[in-house]
């Protein structure tokens, strides 16, 4: 892949198509996302490369950091610098002395691919043996009922405030969500894990203390709840399906686990709990 | 994560949920689709892990290897073994020793991240030293026009033949159509990447020789259309959106990307010669 095919300055850009409908075929411009490398530099020592939308990178930064067990809270992030190449995206992030040789010593020794949600792991013995930060813990934080209402407002909500989405009909989004509804924080990516990182890592970065859950325009996969649980959130809501493996692991943190959050209508997996239907 | 969270044996499992829609909430039995780890074992020597669908095992191993320019063709895979273990499936493909030689040079050394779309590679550079094989070259297959209409019935036929995704509203499909908008074969997977593996797979496997495309329920991201690409297929169809870097490859390549198919609907990116209007 050379690096002109790259296009690092933009969200999304323009494309001369042709768009056919069931009466007219005719050539028109369109607006399409941009997917970037975006490497994630640790001191100075590469350790992933993820293609995602080529923004807020401080976010995606600090809330893949913290997914992955990296670090656990804002203070071991000394800095973080963008650094545009004509080939991706570097963010260096500069940690804690301490951190940094944990995340050495950890540092995993293969290839793993997309959608493996397994980090890279190699083999199956390695996928298993994930950090102990990493493996499913008891959710702890504390969240006031939410009514089924307020899930319906947010899922109705969110769609306005996704303006790439808008733009392209390319991407996802993840949501900060009030128990009443309201939606405090969006991000956006093409890519549903980075969307989350990032919203994760705005979360964090602005010191939002509302309670509230994650709102997911995806599904729930295995590493969606995996993250959600990472930063000690107590409920994920998703537009679409999760998979078995993704609910097993809900319960056994005492997460709350909502999938095909649409149309005023929703399925509750794990946490039924935490739902009151008074409304 | 412990092993009995792993379900290996069953593509879905059912789950007793809480259903509730504008007028009932109830408590009823759901089935949700089983993501399960599927490593890839090549010739004793584990290279990668996926989250997939437990099924198609075989298909996978040769879509998987032959989109990662392991292998070139069937002849170079000696046998192929599917050894089921507590926590996963191991999926042991014996090659040739020349293509074995190639892969261990060539075996990337860091960990990726869930699409990431770039193949495990731990920094930029090494991003974008993708083996000869896997840089996008000029699509080879011929293909004769295919009509809008074809599109449109094949669109409209893939949803009948997507058992897993109509019990459980979880999994994405790839399909290989024939030019008059014939399904051959379907492969469906939680993760859209492995789905047209193991399309792409079973195709080869098969020996079909019907010129065609691929449809996919998913998006076109740049390594969907790089898996194409890598099996010489001469054209794309996704239901959903491209991005800008999948545009691009497609270009480069020749190769015809088409999206947004849905609703006697779609958008060509590139390509636009194969697709005849005549109707």
């Amino acid at each position: 892949m050379s690096a002109e095919l790259i296009a690092t300055s933009a969200t999304s850009s323009q494309q001369a198509v042709i768009k056919r409908d069931a009466h007219l075929v005719q050539p028109v411009q369109d607006q399409v996302a941009e997917e970037v490398p975006i490497a994630m530099v640790y001191n100075g020592i590469s350790y992933a490369v993820m293609l995602a939308t080529p923004q807020d990178f401080e976010d995606f930064a600090v809330g893949f950091s913290l997914a992955e067990g990296i670090i656990h809270g804002l203070d071991e992030v000394y800095g973080i610098e963008v650094v545009r190449h004509d080939k991706g995206i570097e963010v260096h992030i500069a940690l804690a002395t301490e951190r940094f040789h944990l995340l050495k010593e950890r540092r995993r020794n293969l290839a793993g691919k997309t959608g493996c949600g397994l980090c890279g792991a190699e083999s199956l013995d390695q996928a298993m043996r994930l950090p102990a930060q990493l493996a499913p813990q008891p959710v702890t934080s504390v969240l006031p009922p939410v009514a089924s209402v307020a899930i319906d407002a947010a899922h109705h909500r969110i769609r306005e405030l996704q303006p790439l989405q808008l733009l392209t009909g390319a991407t996802h989004a993840c949501a900060w969500v009030a128990p009443d509804g309201s939606i405090c924080l969006v991000r956006e990516d093409v890519g549903r894990h980075n969307a989350l990182d990032k919203l994760i890592g705005a979360r964090l970065r602005q010191a939002i203390q509302t309670p509230g859950f994650v709102l997911t325009t995806s599904r729930a996969s295995y590493e969606m709840v995996q993250k959600v649980a990472a930063a000690g959130v107590a409920m994920l809501v998703a537009v679409s399906a999760p998979t078995g493996l993704a609910i097993r692991i809900a319960q056994q943190c005492g997460m709350t686990l909502i999938g095909f959050a649409r149309n005023q209508q929703f399925v509750i997996y794990s946490g039924a709990e935490r739902v009151q239907y008074k409304e």
